[in-house]
C-alpha cells in the first residue's frame, strides 16, 4: 500500500503548524524579558500543552502510517524525519518555557543592563527554524545546510555575553543571581540553536539517504 | 515479510553496547572533575565519537528493517523505539563531553570545595540509564515508571548545589567563574537525567502502546 499524497500534505500541515508555535514561542518568551512582560511569559508557559499536544499526535500519525501503509523509500524517510523533527521541536518549546521561567524571576528585580544580543540570538533561531522547516517541506538541501552554518553566530553570542556577565558579576556580586540567571537565557537560546541544527541535519539525511550527524562543517 | 528474532535481538545487543558506553562517559567525566584527573576527560572527549558511530549505525539498521521487513506491532514499535532511545543516548554523551570540557578547565584551578552532591548526581543518572535500558530490553514497565520518579531527586539536589553555590559567590567573587562552571556540570547531569527520563517514557510506550510523554506522575 503506498501513502497517499494528501496522507502526507496532512503530516506536513501539522508539522508546519506546531514549528509556528515553536517560532511564537521563542520569540515570545524573549519578548516577555526584553518587555518585561510576565504576563506574556505566562502565557508562553501555558502555550506549551498545545505544543505537547501536536508532538504526540504526530508521533500516533505516524507509527499508524508505517503500521498501515508500510512506506517504502522516500515516504519512509520522510516519516521517519519527521518524528525525530517533532521530537526536536518539542524540546525547543521546552526551553522557550525556562527562558519564560527565568523572565518572570527577572522582572521582578531591576533590570541588570539592556538586552541586546539576547533578542539578536532569539531572531536569529526563529529564522533558523523556519527555514530549517522550509528546508523540510520543499526538500531544500542547500537551505539545510545554510541553516547548520548560523549555529556558530549562536554560539559566539553565547559565548560574548557569558564574557560580558562574567565582568559584571566580578565588579559588583549585587549582581550575581541576575547574571546567572541572563547566562542561563543565553544558553537556552544556543540550545534551541543545536536542536534546530539537528533537524537541518534530519533534513539533508532525508533528502540524499546519507547520514550526516557527527561530521564536520567541511564534510557535510 | 517478519522481522527475525536474531535481527531484534542484535539490535538489543548494540544499543545495550551504546549503553554501557554512555555510561561509562558520564561515570568517567564526573570522576575527572572529582579526582582532577584532566586525562580522563581528555578520553571521554575522545570516546564520543565510537559513541556517534554507535547512534548512526543503530539508526541506519532501523530504517533498513522498517524498509525491508516492514513490521508491524510489537516489532514496529520496538523499532521505532530504538531510533527515539539512540538519539537521548548520543545526547547524554554529549553533555558528558561538556562535564569533561569543564572538568578540564576547573583543574587548572585550585578546587573550590570538595564536591559531594555532584557525584552522587553521577551515580543517580548512572543507575537510570542502566535501569532504563534494562526496562527497554526487558519490556519492564514498573522499572520504567520508577526511573522517571528519580528524576526528581536529581532536580533537588541541582537546585541544592545552585543555591550553595549562589552562596560561595556573593561572599567571595573571585571564586565566581569556578562556581558557575560547576553550576554548569550540575546543569548538564540535571539535563542527562532528562534525557533518560525521556527514554523511559518512550520504553513505557512501546510496552503499553501508549504515550504518556507529557502526562503529570499521577496520571502515569
Amino acid at each position: 500500500m503506498t501513502v497517499r499524497n494528501e496522507e502526507l500534505s496532512h503530516l506536513k500541515e501539522v508539522i508546519l503548524r506546531m514549528a509556528g508555535l515553536v517560532e511564537a514561542a521563542i520569540r515570545d518568551s524573549v519578548q516577555s524579558l526584553v518587555g518585561r512582560d510576565s504576563e506574556l511569559a505566562k502565557k508562553v508557559i501555558a502555550g506549551d500543552y498545545a505544543i505537547n499536544t501536536l508532538d504526540v499526535q504526530i508521533d500516533e500519525e505516524c507509527i499508524r502510517l508505517l503500521a498501515l501503509k508500510q512506506p517504502m523509500g522516500k515516504d519512509l524517510r520522510f516519516i521517519t524525519t519527521a518524528m525525530k523533527i517533532t521530537t526536536d521541536l518539542e524540546r525547543i518549546a521546552d526551553n522557550a518555557v525556562n527562558i519564560a521561567e527565568r523572565a518572570i524571576e527577572l522582572n521582578e528585580e531591576p533590570q541588570l543592563k539592556p538586552y541586546i544580543d539576547i533578542p539578536r540570538m532569539s531572531r536569529i533561531a526563529q529564522g533558523m527554524i523556519r527555514d530549517t522547516i522550509d528546508a523540510f517541506v520543499n526538500e531544500d538541501k542547500k537551505l539545510a545546510k545554510d541553516v547548520i552554518m548560523r549555529d556558530d553566530t549562536v554560539d559566539d553570542l553565547n559565548h560574548r555575553i557569558w564574557e560580558e556577565l562574567m565582568g559584571i558579576m566580578i565588579r559588583d556580586s549585587s549582581t550575581i543571581s541576575r547574571a546567572v540567571k541572563i547566562s542561563y537565557i543565553s544558553k537556552y537560546l544556543e540550545r534551541i540553536a543545536d536542536h534546530i541544527t539537528n533537524i537541518a541535519e534530519t533534513v539533508i539525511y532525508m533528502v540524499d539517504g546519507k547520514i550526516i550527524r557527527h561530521m564536520l562543517p567541511d564534510q557535510i
